[in-house]
């Protein structure tokens, strides 16, 4: 059994994964040249090398968002694609739970009386009462669901499926999606980017927001039409918005976002903890365990569903 | 019966505070002029003016802390002393999250890279699993115990009496200072301004606390002693601070703090919302009753408690 690992891991992680399946034959390495003996591969894979790896039953996303490795030959065959999904949950929860905060208080107006040494003491909101719409309802929306009922808020929460959603006071599907937009304070998208979810986010869908709501990504970037995004933001559609994760990345020089008044851009950085990194470890340790003994993976990708 | 009113307060406030006592004489005033004939007082009653006041028998703060105005006279008499307390507890809350979250994130750094439109990708740090102490288990402190609970935070409590404290994994007692100080990774002071409180957070205290440990203070400042705290600042005995009480209000422009970098100032700004007035009103209205009815009054203040 061979397996190619690719991206960084240190010592002492290598060597997790190595005593995972201690039969195989391991290939820390950049390039995927040996991929045509590969039964694995961790990382991505250039659609144009998979006709190249006939032995290939397995692909590890080390993110927790495929999107960006799930290409129509890996839709198309049957090797089982899985991923580091959870992994970053948490930290992702704490970090829109940041930019609502940050948003709702105005903190760029502190920020910069700190910077001149001013005491611009002024009334701003609270969150407690507010309604809270939550697009996405995986591990980062659930885990801040609970969040934003420690403030108080009314939770919503938009998904796909209909599973029991612990901590969401009402649960809307896809068809109620302007009622969604209108009753909610504050928009945060943590779904993924899929067939469904791309470009969701666009006129129309600013239009029914609230011109007193927020609007927070945390997840994917192209959700939101950016383009609709600053239109609905400049002529006061929409209060505000809190960017992680962006349409283009890095976010250009250029971009208007970086100095619209009313927003808060931080660089696809609310998830990057010494404690993400450790939790996709043990995940891609798992199913290398897992996998050695031909036993059903975890975290296996939906292709049908893009997650 | 007659109750001089201070403060500002529209019509709206005005209708609702004499429709609580329609019997009493109700003087909306900034000055104390007529205070020898006030059965009650809502707001600050000078030293001076207490010996005049033979028939005051209520005074009552608008602010949550009695601290600038539970004078000796005041303390030594049998004048009842109410206030609102409670009225901000939950905006107060959510702003040590606020705070707490953006020392965890280093959110400074990403303000000044949107500044320059950078991209400015760093690992940081996650709240799950880290340790917060709560100095003061108060409404503010109970509702903010809750909150970290959510953030998957391990909470201490600290307070001078041992009341229960839902959402408290483990209360300690001022004799444990020390280990309280030696186990929180987060130091939040949500405590009034007391005898017993003054201070308390000198050199030891400082030198007792982890150097990757925070402090956060949204209550009064006084409860800190400002020299202290700088050096411990400066000399990283602890990583950073997050200040919205301050020793002298407003803050001078000369001061450090406004400064260093490891450190987030805000001005006693937390609980500045609409709702806080609006709750800090219900108060007043709810006393105003009860005192033109002969009731018990609420939120007694505890005059050897000091709060």
């Amino acid at each position: 059994m061979r397996i190619i690992i690719t991206g960084d891991h240190d010592e002492s992680a290598r060597r997790r994964i190595r005593a995972a399946a201690p039969a195989a034959r391991i290939d820390f390495t950049a390039d995927l040249n040996g991929i045509e003996h590969a039964d694995a591969v961790v990382g991505h894979v250039p659609e144009a090398l998979l006709a190249r790896a006939s032995r290939l039953r397995w692909v590890h996303s080390p993110a927790a968002g495929v999107d960006a490795i799930l290409s129509d030959g890996l839709l198309a065959g049957d090797v089982t694609l899985t991923s580091a999904t959870g992994n970053g949950a948490i930290p992702l929860a704490e970090h829109a739970m940041l930019l609502t905060l940050m948003l709702n208080r105005d903190v760029r107006r502190w920020s910069r009386a700190q910077e001149e040494r001013r005491w611009d003491r002024f009334t701003h909101g609270e969150l407690a009462g507010k309604t809270i719409g939550l697009y996405g309802l995986g591990h980062a929306g659930l885990d801040l669901a609970a969040k934003a009922r420690a403030f108080h808020m009314r939770v919503l929460g938009m998904r796909r499926t209909a599973a029991p959603a612990p901590g969401v006071d009402e649960l809307f599907g896809p068809d109620d999606f302007p009622r969604f937009l209108a009753e909610s304070d504050f928009v945060i998208v943590t779904a993924p980017l899929t067939a469904a979810t791309a470009g969701r986010f666009g006129r129309e869908a600013f239009a029914a927001m609230k011109p007193t709501a927020c609007f927070v990504c945390v997840s994917r970037g192209g959700i939101a039409d950016d383009d609709a995004l600053l239109d609905a933001l400049r002529r006061g559609e929409i209060a505000g918005a809190g960017l992680d994760a962006h349409g283009v990345e890095p976010l250009p020089a250029d971009s208007p976002f970086w100095t619209l008044p009313n927003v808060i851009v931080t660089p696809h950085n609310g998830a990057t903890t010494r404690e993400t990194a450790r939790r996709g470890l043990d995940i891609l340790v798992d199913n290398l365990e897992r996998f050695a003994r031909g036993a059903p993976l975890r975290n296996v990708v939906d292709k049908a569903a893009g997650y």
